[in-house]
């Protein structure tokens, strides 16, 4: 059947497959779509594939510039495909003896919703579909195939309403007092497709088409178009997908799994998609269509007994899955029929797995010589997957969907289950009394942090993906569903209610972090574990990558942690949250509340003792690794107590002033748009004796440990610059402070100074920033921020129906926006190092642990991304898996586009 | 004495002048540097110019570059140029008997503060000094400019620390029992010298040397040096001057006008610099200094008085300005001496002057046929002139320093007086009890706007140049002071505080909202008047610019007042503005508190009519000219009430509801960062009715006006996109209304929809953007908010430091960030014509009236700036001078730094 028989061959626009031979193979998805590329090499490399033909990419390309007409010839090659198939299948295409039915599949070179999909039974009309009701003894059957056929063709070719045609049957049902529509019979389906007919007739204004070879043309003409239709066109548009011809279309011959008890029809995994386990693993069912399975009417057997049942067809189905996992190098999931004793495979794709089996099949087909390191970590294993194995989940991921009272943000993956308690206070009173709770809050604050810690899972009822809650809660690995708008907490009466459930304190719930999902009662819970599977795999992983994985860390515990999941060295630590202990709080009070300058230095000469050991041990976990050290950074409202009478008292007694002199300050430091206002390094200009103190306990906790013999590697990062001359001045700050030290201890250590690019002006500015930096970091959170208007905290009145209209695709504080703060991310980087060549560069906003973004950061050769402890593996693989990519030369369609429409 | 006789001549360093004759002339700037080209061409047309010498700034840039070293030659042209200023002035430097003494001073291409300046005296010694004393008959007056001498040499060419000689002297004073210098005698002065040198001994480790050729080389070398010093350097960098070889040096014969009754010294200008008269106006001081002029001591005659004491003195300086003033071609302000009957002029420039004169003087020279219209409107008359004329100004504006009692932004231009009232609803009362008040505010917000209208002025205590007060008042053209934290207000005793004043509600003050100045009492008002030098000058005006010129206006009389001015249709009508009546606001809010889409709807419904009268109100006004209406913009919960018990209450009544609702939706529309939250297009994709209404309204208004016979250009602008696609979906509701609204009408009219640029993202998608937009404007307000991260209520707490400081050279939210915000202004409008080469883009922040912003518009390409109708005018008379200015080839520096460090 090769092509190369013929050698005056010019352009051919259906590629024929069947019978162990095929014109295509796999890596012809360009010209066949995925799905035709798939069939051809299936049949290419021996497995039963019903005989049919794919129409190229090509051809829809003439067929769309062409005003809808075929390229020349193709009409001559469809003929030759359909006799193709005929003397194949031993049937012929309109012959009512013994009739050729095929199905018509569109098929484009990347999945892509919103194209024509399928259509089936193609072929039948009022006179075929006796002789095949003749034909297999089976008048139901024939009528049942004929009125689905019916249905497909309006709905998909004709693009009718589908509602007409099951409103048809329901009136049908109900007349007949069916439950089901197995409770019909071969006359009431006989009926139901004079009925559909009719309906067809009404809606189209038009008879339905007898002819076979006109619905063939029909069909063909029909995917063709869709190609072009609104809904194709915008999600090319969205993902910025380019370069493709069209879609093609697959043709070929049906086969049913309902001709008996030598027939049957299934879908099976090559290894277990829970465990990994290398045995066959899934269903089939006897005398039975693949809607059928769907339908849930019949309970299937499980794969294995079919070895019993028709042990032949089971010897022939395994040596055919194992052949496709060889051939394929990863485990495959595989929809089979089986007609009057002959096997078809009918599609195979890579299989859908959890976590651990991931990790499993990766290790373990390595292992068996199926794949190499690079390929597994290339290909078999997903960040998701490490996701889900790094936090407790829950046991049974689809037990639950009842008792979903909530749907919010995703803020930090991981299942928790606890009792509902509605204060800080009572999280942490609760939990020492021994109970597990989950802390319900409209929001968190830096005060809650206590409450938070002693929760097992955190949800909120407003802010975003970014909110105090996500950030805190990522950062320890915590649980935590934010932004649910789908409650309303009520906090004077302790509960919360979407409106139909009302949940008290006390009352258990279980919260899916992951999902963001909040589900009421107690859900049975996974622990996590780092198996063996997971080291060996993580092992491999780091080889293949050149992007540099950091952790955003505040305390040698995180940065313990960190270190263990493979983090390279801190990118960021905050320092802000290091006052808020109860002692130090007070003391950052007293620095806030001082008066005049030098009552100032006195209160931060009070703090740098607590800063100077935060550091040292800082320095101490990460054992000579970089230790990026952002200064102050939030405005400085957010250390005093909010404006609650009986807190106020109680916080002035402890500072030996007046509620009033508090509320005075509060009101003086209050801000219209804190995150727009008094902060970052605007702290530290107009304060230089903040910054001062900070630069001196670095310096001194730096030679602390230096001459205890360890080793250190400060980087110090002034945040929010949107200006060269803010970070020449803070620079000016902590050299002389660092001379003052050195000088005093008659000691050095070697330091860097740079800055946290997250204001759009320093993005565009930093060619001369560059000048006074000896390091950028990305801040992402802000950046997107500001370059979008978006105030992380407030989104949620807009950002969640911006996705689902899709104005945006992603929430860009999941996922980085690569075309416009990317662009930023780009250009900046870029206008630095041309500045100063030797320029690090890296990107420390929650998105350095988010794949996509990573792969960006990867692409546009950054240093490092940094990212809390929990996502450092995460960052890993998508970091080793951007550079493969990138040495294939691939750059995956996701990684390319932005968030935006665009 | 012109260097073309010398045919080898390659080089020269020193450009010689004095008696009618010069080597360089005033185009040699480059290389004589501003004050040298000066000098060199009031000699050349035969001025009596004391003889002197200009040292290349090609000379500079050798010293520079070659390690504080001459060029060769230079030291024999510098002997040559000594010779020749002997030679004419008839004395010998460093000769007792007779000696020239010389004034050494700096003096680059263009004035930069930072630099050397000036030392006079130089050639004196302890033996020249007997000389002078002998030669003058005058031993005072020859010790003291010894000593002054010692004073400056120190100062200028050593960096000493001037304070050590002011001691000296004030410890004399004090011996002396003398209250001022006069009051010292010869023997005083002499002893001084000697102090002098014991301190300068004493300070710099050296004797002061004694050599006048060693004095003139170290002068020389400290004027040269000081080129690279820091803060010229940075001066420099900041500006973006760049291509500046160095500074020349001016060495000039030292003349006195303290040497008896036929010497003496003055200044005069060319014409009244307060009225623009036609005469010669100045004073002079007989046998004087210049510092005696300065010093204030001796009271001086007017210029007109010399006529008589000096009459032949007085025909030649009358001869001499005027030939100055010819040949410039403007008002000169001129330095003159007169030494023993000799008139010599020692300094020649622009005269400064008022805004009625800069008018008066423009259109009389250009009558007089002294300047061309373009010579007028290019140099004569500058924008803060016509600032000055459009509004109110204090009568004396000289006389009312004692009583400043704080200093805030200059908020909204022109001088008000009134009784202070601290809330809107006594400025109502008051008001209409007859008295004029001045509103004073922490604050103001939608609320006050019926107060703000009844008052003379408008002072708040926080807030900056785009704060509601702000903004409202230059709208209205009214004089504000915002941001004024030099006060504090206590609402509740009704008064307010600088610490020192307190100012009680009903006390009198005066504000100046043109240079922020807040003063106690009743200053005299003068007011302002179009006059008709302003009419014609302003017809001129027009010929040049190719800038557009619209308004921000929301009313039919803003508009008007507007046309009147010069705009050229509406460039921005704020919606929300229109619903602050107090019927309207109780609609809005009932909008507001709507609990479904359909309750909703109905309020809208009620709005409707008001919004449809508003847009037709400014259709007519407008008359056919383009009139952009921004769809609502500002967060929902500005339009609520604020937080405030018996307010509450007295809404909930009117809405007829309970307060508790209202408090209800206060909170669920709280928003931590307002700025960055749900607002602008966001309402109108979430709340496409609201759009609806809107569109509505603006096209059945449109079809009444053309129905009248009226002629209407509406332009529909989308607020704060920041991706494309809600863009689109703003524009697809908005053209179903039309397409209603036509067919319902069965009319039509003509439209465009565009899209305001103000949040980074939008402009980095420009590109992507401009496909779903007729037009862009681009909203400079929140752009340079976010592109800064600067809220511009919330600037007051560090951007005045910062612009003290120099880390900013500029607020940015008052002179448009050319080098950040403005990147992103050019390249959105190079990106968006790009896709659209049609596309018309214009600006409507408040920078479009600021005239170094609409100078960079004007660069850069835009179609028009839209600013208040008050500054139409100037933003008229900028845009012609940046045309004029494009046309020369000329970029001012002004025109091309941008407001950062870099």
């Amino acid at each position: 059947m090769s092509r190369s028989s013929s050698p005056v061959q010019t352009t051919s626009y259906a590629y024929r497959f069947g019978d162990g031979d095929a014109d295509g193979n796999k890596d012809m998805k360009a010209l066949l779509g995925g799905k035709g590329a798939s069939l051809n090499e299936m049949s290419a490399i021996g497995l039963p594939v019903p005989p049919g033909f794919t129409l190229t990419t090509e051809a829809c390309e003439y067929f769309v510039e062409h005003d809808r007409s075929w390229p020349p010839g193709m009409a001559e090659e469809i003929e030759d495909g359909m006799a193709h198939i005929e003397s194949l299948a031993g049937k012929t295409f309109g012959d009512p003896d013994d009739p050729l039915l095929v199905s018509v599949r569109s098929g484009a070179a990347q999945s892509m919703p919103g194209m024509m999909d399928t259509v089936l039974n193609l072929g039948l009309n009022d006179e075929v579909v006796e002789g095949l009701a003749a034909k297999t003894g089976n008048p139901r059957f024939a009528y049942d195939a004929y009125r689905r056929f019916i249905d497909m063709f309006g709905d998909v070719v004709v693009g009718m309403d589908r509602r007409a045609f099951e409103d048809a049957m329901q009136r049908l049902k109900d007349e007949r007092g069916a439950e089901n529509d197995v409770d019909l019979d071969a006359d009431d389906m006989h009926e139901l497709v004079d009925r559909y007919k009719a309906v067809y007739r009404k809606e189209t204004g038009r008879m339905f088409p007898e002819d076979p070879q006109r619905q063939l043309e029909l069909a063909i003409n029909a995917v063709f178009g869709s190609w072009m239709n609104e809904r194709a066109v915008r999600y090319r548009q969205i993902n910025e997908i380019t370069g493709l011809r069209g879609t093609a279309v697959n043709v070929q011959a049906m086969v049913y799994g309902n001709m008996g008890e030598d027939s049957g029809t299934g879908v099976c995994f090559t290894r277990d998609p829970s465990t990994g386990e290398r045995k066959l693993y899934g269903e089939f069912l006897l005398n039975a269509q693949g809607e059928d399975v769907v339908a849930g009417i019949r309970t299937p057997h499980d794969i294995q007994e079919m070895e019993r049942i028709m042990p032949s067809i089971y010897d022939e189905l395994r040596a055919a899955t194992q052949r496709l996992e060889d051939h394929y190098g990863d485990m495959q999931d595989i929809e089979f029929t089986v007609q009057e004793g002959t096997l078809y495979i009918l599609q195979t794709r890579d299989g859908k797995r959890t976590g651990p089996a991931a990790l499993r099949i990766a290790v373990d087909m390595v292992e068996e010589g199926l794949v190499t390191k690079e390929d597994a970590v290339r290909d078999l294993v997903e960040p998701r997957h490490l996701e889900q194995i790094l936090h407790k989940r829950f046991e049974n991921p689809d037990a639950y969907r009842d008792d979903v009272i909530g749907e919010g943000l995703a803020a930090s993956p991981g299942a928790a289950v606890g009792r509902v308690v509605f204060t800080a206070e009572d999280a942490e009173a609760w939990n020492e009394a021994g109970e597990d709770v989950v802390l319900v809050r409209i929001e968190t604050s830096p005060e809650d942090v206590g409450g938070m810690d002693a929760a097992e899972g955190i949800l909120t009822s407003r802010g975003g993906m970014t909110s105090h809650a996500a950030v805190v809660a990522r950062g320890w690995g915590k649980p935590c569903v934010a932004g649910c708008d789908d409650i309303v907490v009520n906090y004077s009466r302790k509960s919360f209610t979407n409106g139909e459930v009302t949940v008290e304190e006390g009352d258990w719930i279980s919260i899916n972090g992951t999902t963001g999902e909040v589900v009421q009662g107690q859900q049975p819970l996974v622990d996590p574990e780092l198996t063996d599977d997971f080291r060996r795999f993580m092992s491999w992983v780091d080889a293949f990558r050149e992007l540099g994985v950091r952790t955003n860390a505040d305390t040698p515990e995180d940065a313990a942690k960190a270190i263990d999941f493979g983090a390279e060295g801190i990118g960021l630590a905050r320092t802000e949250h290091m006052f808020f202990g109860t002692e130090r709080i007070t003391k950052m009070r007293r620095m806030i509340l001082a008066e005049s300058e030098s009552e100032r230095r006195d209160a931060l000469a009070d703090l740098l003792p607590y800063q100077r050991e935060d550091f040292a041990g800082l320095f101490r976990a990460m054992d000579g690794k970089k230790v990026t050290i952002r200064l102050l950074d939030p405005p400085l409202h957010e250390f005093l107590p909010s404006d609650d009478e009986a807190e106020l008292e109680s916080v002035a007694e402890r500072l030996g002033t007046t509620p009033e002199t508090i509320r005075q300050k509060l009101e003086s430091l209050h801000q219209f748009n804190p995150m727009l206002g008094h902060r970052g390094c605007r702290l530290g200009v107009t304060h230089p004796e903040i910054t001062e103190m900070q630069a001196r306990a670095l310096f001194e906790a730096a030679l602390d440990v230096q001459e205890d013999g360890g080793s250190v590697h400060p980087e110090i990062m002034v945040p929010l610059i949107s200006t060269e001359a803010e970070l020449s001045n803070q620079r000016a700050v902590i050299e002389r402070v660092a001379d003052e030290v050195f000088a005093e201890r008659d000691a050095t250590v070697a330091y860097e100074v740079g800055t946290m690019i997250e204001v759009p002006r320093a993005a565009l500015q930093a060619g001369d920033v560059a000048r006074s930096a000896d390091f950028f970091s990305f801040g992402t959170n802000d950046l997107t921020q500001m370059t979008f208007g978006f105030s992380r905290d407030d989104t949620a009145m807009f950002l969640p129906y911006y996705v689902e209209k899709e104005i945006l695709e992603e929430d860009p504080f999941r996922v980085l926006d690569r075309s416009g703060v990317g662009e930023l991310v780009e250009m900046a980087t870029r206008r630095g190092r041309e500045t100063k060549p030797e320029l690090s560069v890296g990107i420390c906003g929650e998105h350095g642990g988010e794949p996509a973004s990573v792969a960006f950061c990867a692409r546009i050769g950054l240093d490092y991304v940094s990212c809390s402890p929990f996502r450092v593996p995460i960052a890993r693989l998508a970091a080793a898996q951007a550079a493969l990519a990138a040495s294939d030369g691939d750059v995956p369609v996701g990684e390319i586009a932005g968030n935006g429409s665009t």
